[in-house]
């Protein structure tokens, strides 16, 4: 298999988990999120003025999957909050670089909210900047950072992105 | 050819039928709309509540290629409303199942509206729930249920999603 | 490797191809915006109803890879404007037809607009209509028309669609 059959053989794996990733979300299986990443795994949701000037603060900032299932039993369990859903609508994957089992990668997203009652509204716009290792059960992802371009602190960001 | 090849070419198919039914619709060429469709097809648009609790109420239910060609009629020759465009962007798929010549798949999509004069706006967002089927014409949908996620029902849904 | 896989391996180039370029818009590396395009290439923003009417007005136009590099120093040099992000999410290309080294080739388009201080917007929704040709440094536009469904005109639109 040449290295473009190669590259597009990746690239139609990330679009593959990303649609996967935004299936789980988008249906509230919240339980499931955690799987799509590593145990030592970082998820960030951070504003795109603060990750281009490389400061720290971020809206949420997961350093491992146990704070995400952490997270999740906070979001089904015991944060008090208006419902709504989501809808993820990701485009198609850039591969920045590949070495070994280590992919980086990134997608531009939107994510759009419908609250009871309310007509679809575009919620949260951004890029997800991904690195993911391939295991021996698919690709996981090592860290994924949602850059969202509203800097804006939305005060209902409940659900991960 | 292999199975990750033969999946991903399947996927890269569906994502194909997807862009080219959304350039049909968004295009106005409605009488080829049908020909996306088996002759026995179901066409379905239905609020998401309603999907999820297994009811049955739906905003548009045609049950034959030949409801959809009456529906395409109404539309373009009869129905009194509003003109507006419609713009499908459409998520990459995620292919459920496969057995034999038929396929369950499903992809996110958001369709914005523009009326003449106004910004162009959120319309529906929503996923596409599908069971293909492979015939010597290329794949032909079996089922197509577009369930959206704002339960607000759009007084001027003419067009299909 | 027979036509399905070689349309497969066309589409996904394109598909990423249109990723880059999205990229590159949206992470503000505008003077790399014009390498996307051979030097003789034509790049037009226009409202749909001229558009589908054959009519000439576009809000931009424009006619070499010189007349790119010229908008960029503009805007990034010499127009007094308002800042935004964009975001571009753009659908799966379709192929419309390939001749030798040249390609037809299509793909919807979603382009949201942050402000300063404000929530992200959908700003501008179309179509690429694009031909592309394959040159010793990979695919390149010969010419992109930005087709957009609103006819309003927005005072705004200073980067590239």
């Amino acid at each position: 298999m040449n290295e473009a059959m190669q590259m597009l053989l990746l690239r139609s794996e990330i679009d593959a988990f990303n649609a996967s990733y935004a299936a789980t979300l988008d249906e509230r299986r919240f339980d499931a999120w955690p799987d799509f990443f590593l145990a030592d795994a970082r998820y960030k949701v951070q504003a795109r003025e603060n990750f281009d000037r490389g400061l720290p603060l971020a809206l949420i900032d997961l350093e491992s999957q146990g704070m995400m299932k952490d997270r999740v039993y906070g979001i089904t369990q015991t944060i008090y909050h208006g419902p709504y859903y989501t809808r993820h609508v990701v485009g198609p994957a850039q591969v920045l670089s590949q070495e070994g089992e280590s992919v980086r990668a990134q997608a531009n997203y939107a994510v759009f909210r419908t609250r009871p009652g309310d007509a679809s509204e575009v919620y949260n716009v951004g890029r997800y900047i991904d690195e993911l290792r391939r295991t021996a059960t698919g690709l996981k992802l090592a860290s994924r950072t949602c850059v969202y371009d509203s800097e804006m602190v939305l005060n209902s960001l409940i659900y991960p992105i």
